[in-house]
C-alpha cells in the first residue's frame, strides 16, 4: 500500500471533481456555477440560485417559473410526519428533530427506491420542500400554536416566514432572509457537504445523505456557529457588559469567540460583507440597533487583535436575531438554505460515482500485539 | 490556496491518524489494536473485541465482567422508540429504521448535552445495546409478533437472537453471530466510519455521527452488499440456473457481482476466511449445504477467471441465511456489530479534534461567469 500523508483534517487535500462551487480563499471570492457571490446575493434568488446551483446555468423566464412551481407544489408532508413531529418531546432541539424527521421523509417518499437521476432530482424539490416546512411547524408544535397551512404563492423564504409566525411577512422580511438563504446554499466541500458525498458514494441514498449532513452541520465548528453567537450577545446584553471588554476577558481565558476565521477563507468571507449590511440596515429599521452595533465592536476588536475575519456565521446571527427569529433555528435555516447545495453535490456525486474511502495513519500498538490469554492478564 | 490532488475517492490518501486498527492490504493483515484478527475470531468474544476496541487493551476478568454487566444493563429503550418503532409504516426497510430510530435516541439520552470524553462513553455503551434492540423490536412489530423483552444474562449476540426469535437461541447460532459480530466490529477509516469521523469533528454529537455512519452503511457498495449477495443466491435457486454459468451471464453483460474485491484487500479479506468456514460448517450441521456449495462454486469461478478475492460480505450471505435470518437484516447486523468501531473513532476524533475539510478540485464553468440579466437569457 502507498498512502500520501495529509495530516488531520485534509487540509488542502482535493476530495472530489465539482462543478459546483469555486472559491478562491486568497482572494476571497465564492462563485457558483462559476458567478460571483455578490452578483447573486445582490440580483438573485433562492428559487434561481437552486435552480443555477443544480442545472449549472440560468434559468429563462419560463424555466424559473416552472421551476418554482414545482418547488412550491412540493410543499406537502405526510400526515404521519406531522404526527411523528408531535410526538417529540419537548425538550427535543430543533437540529434533532430536523435530522430525525428527514430520516422518516424516506418512509413516505413516492421514489425510495428509485436511485436514477431523475428521481433523485425529484427527492432533491421534495427535501428542499419539506425542510422548511418540518423546521416551521415543530417550532410551532413546541409552542403550542396552531399549524400554517403552505401558501404556494408565496416565495420559498416567503412561506417559511409565513409557516413560522402565521403573519405575512413583510417584504423587508422576505428580502433578508431570501439573501440570507442565496448566501448559505453552497460551499464547496464544507464538512456538511463532504459527509454528504462519503454516504452518497456507497451509492446510499439521498435521504441518509442530507440526514447525516444535518448531522454535520449541527456541530458548532460549523452551522452551530450562528447560535454560539447570539448566546454571546445575549450574554454580554445581560450582564451589561462591555462587548469588547468582555471579549477581551474570554480570549484571555482562551476562550474560543464563534464566528471568526475560516478554514478556507485568508480575507473576509465575502458572504459576512451582505450579512453585515443587512444586519445594519435591519437594525436601523426596526429601531433595535443593539445587536448589529455589539458585533461591530466586537468585530473591529478581533479584526485588531488577532487578525481574524469575521464569517458567514457572525452576522448572520444578529440579522436573525433582529427579524425576531429563535436563536435555535438559526442552525435550521442553514440547513433549510444548504439543502441546494447538498442535492445538487449529492446527485453530482451519484452521476459520477466513486466509493469515498481513505486510509489513516496507525499510531496504535505494534502488530503483532500478542493476544494474551486471560490467565495471564494484569 | 496550494491543494494536493488526490484523485476522486481519496484512494490510498492518509485523512486521519488512529490507533484503532492497522490493515496490511498486501498481506492481508487486519488487527485490532495490534491483535490479529484471526486470534480475535478465534479467541475473543464481542464483549470482549468491543472493551479492547474502546480501551485499547485486553481487559482482565474482573473489568471484563464490569464491561459485560454494564453493555447487558443498557439494553433499556425509553418507551417511546418503541411508540415510535410501531409508528413507522410496514413498508420502512430495518435500515431506514434503524437510522431514523438512531437519530430519535438522543431525546432521550440523559447525557445529550453533554459531549463530554465520559459521556460519550456512556452514550456508547447506550448505542450499542440499543441498536441490536431496535433491529430485533421491528423486527417483530413488523411481523405482528409480540415484543421480547431483554435477557441481560445472555450475551451480546445471544440476547439479539433471542429477542429476534423469541426462543433461546443454540450455542452454535449465538457462537456463530458472536464471531461475525467480531469480525465486522471495526475496519479502518471505511466509509461509513469516516462518515462518522466526518459529522463528529465539527464538535457535533456522536448520535449525529452514528446516524450518519448507519447512511453509509446502507449503500450497496458498502454493507449493502451482503443483501445483494443473498438476492443473487436466491435468484440463481429459484430459476433452478447452474451458479457459475449465472454469474457467467451477469458478467457478460457487465453486471457487478456484489461480495467481490475491496479497495484495501490485494489479497483475501482475512474475514472472509473464518464466514467461509462457519458457513461451511453451519451448512453441514443444518443439513442444509445448498447456500455454501453455491456460493464455493461461484467463488472459485470468480478467483480464477477475474482474480478477484471473496471480501467480508460473500460469505455473511450464506452464514446469515442458514442461521434463518431475514435477507433485509443482513445489513442491519453488520451495524449492530460497526457501532464498536463507529463509537471507537468517534471518541478518538473528539479525543484529538480537527475539522475535516477537504477542498474540491473545480471542473464547473470559468471564474467570474457572467449574471446574465433575465432578459437577455435564451
Amino acid at each position: 500500500m502507498s498512502t500520501a500523508a495529509a495530516g488531520k483534517g485534509l487540509e488542502g487535500i482535493v476530495a472530489a471533481n465539482s462543478g459546483v462551487c469555486w472559491i478562491d480563499g486568497e482572494a476571497g471570492v465564492l462563485s457558483y456555477r462559476g458567478i460571483d457571490i455578490h452578483e447573486l446575493a445582490e440580483h438573485s434568488t433562492f428559487e434561481e440560485t437552486t435552480y443555477l446551483l443544480w442545472n449549472g446555468i440560468l434559468p429563462n423566464q419560463l424555466r424559473l417559473r416552472e421551476f418554482t412551481a414545482q418547488l412550491a407544489l412540493a410543499r406537502a408532508l405526510d400526515a404521519r410526519i406531522i404526527d411523528l413531529l408531535k410526538s417529540f418531546p419537548a425538550t427535543a432541539t430543533p437540529m434533532e428533530v430536523l435530522r430525525t424527521a428527514v430520516s422518516a421523509l424516506s418512509f413516505y417518499d413516492a421514489d425510495e427506491k428509485d436511485s436514477s437521476h431523475d428521481a433523485n432530482v425529484r427527492k432533491a424539490y421534495n427535501l428542499t420542500a419539506q425542510m422548511a416546512m418540518i423546521v416551521a411547524i415543530y417550532d410551532r408544535i413546541r409552542k403550542g400554536l396552531e399549524i400554517i397551512p403552505p401558501d404556494r404563492s408565496l416565495s420559498h423564504a416567503g412561506n417559511f416566514l409565513w409557516m413560522l409566525n402565521g403573519v405575512k411577512p413583510s417584504e423587508t422580511a422576505t428580502k433578508t432572509l431570501d439573501v440570507a438563504l442565496v448566501l448559505h446554499a453552497d460551499h464547496e466541500l464544507n464538512a456538511s457537504t463532504f459527509a454528504a458525498r462519503v454516504i452518497a458514494a456507497t451509492l446510499s441514498d439521498i435521504h441518509s445523505a442530507v440526514t447525516g449532513a444535518i448531522g454535520a452541520l449541527k456541530g458548532p465548528l460549523h452551522g452551530g456557529a450562528n447560535e454560539a453567537v447570539m448566546r454571546l450577545l445575549y450574554t454580554i446584553d445581560k450582564a451589561g457588559a462591555d462587548p469588547v471588554e468582555y471579549v477581551k476577558n474570554m480570549l484571555a481565558a482562551r476562550q474560543k469567540i464563534s464566528g471568526f476565521g475560516h478554514r478556507v477563507y485568508k480575507t473576509e468571507d465575502p458572504r459576512a460583507t451582505h450579512l453585515r449590511r443587512m444586519s445594519e440596515q435591519l437594525g436601523k429599521d426596526a429601531g433595535q440597533p443593539k445587536w448589529y452595533e455589539m458585533s461591530r465592536a466586537i468585530e473591529l476588536y478581533i479584526n485588531a487583535d488577532k487578525k481574524l475575519n469575521a464569517n458567514v456565521d457572525f452576522y448572520s446571527a444578529s440579522t436573525y436575531a433582529t427579524l425576531g427569529i429563535d436563536i435555535d433555528l438559526y442552525t435550521p435555516i442553514f440547513a433549510i438554505s444548504r439543502i441546494a447545495g447538498w442535492a445538487a453535490h449529492i446527485i453530482e456525486q451519484l452521476d459520477d460515482n466513486r466509493l469515498i474511502r481513505p486510509r489513516a495513519e496507525y499510531i496504535g500498538p505494534e502488530y503483532p500485539a500478542r493476544y494474551v490469554p486471560m490467565e495471564e492478564r494484569g
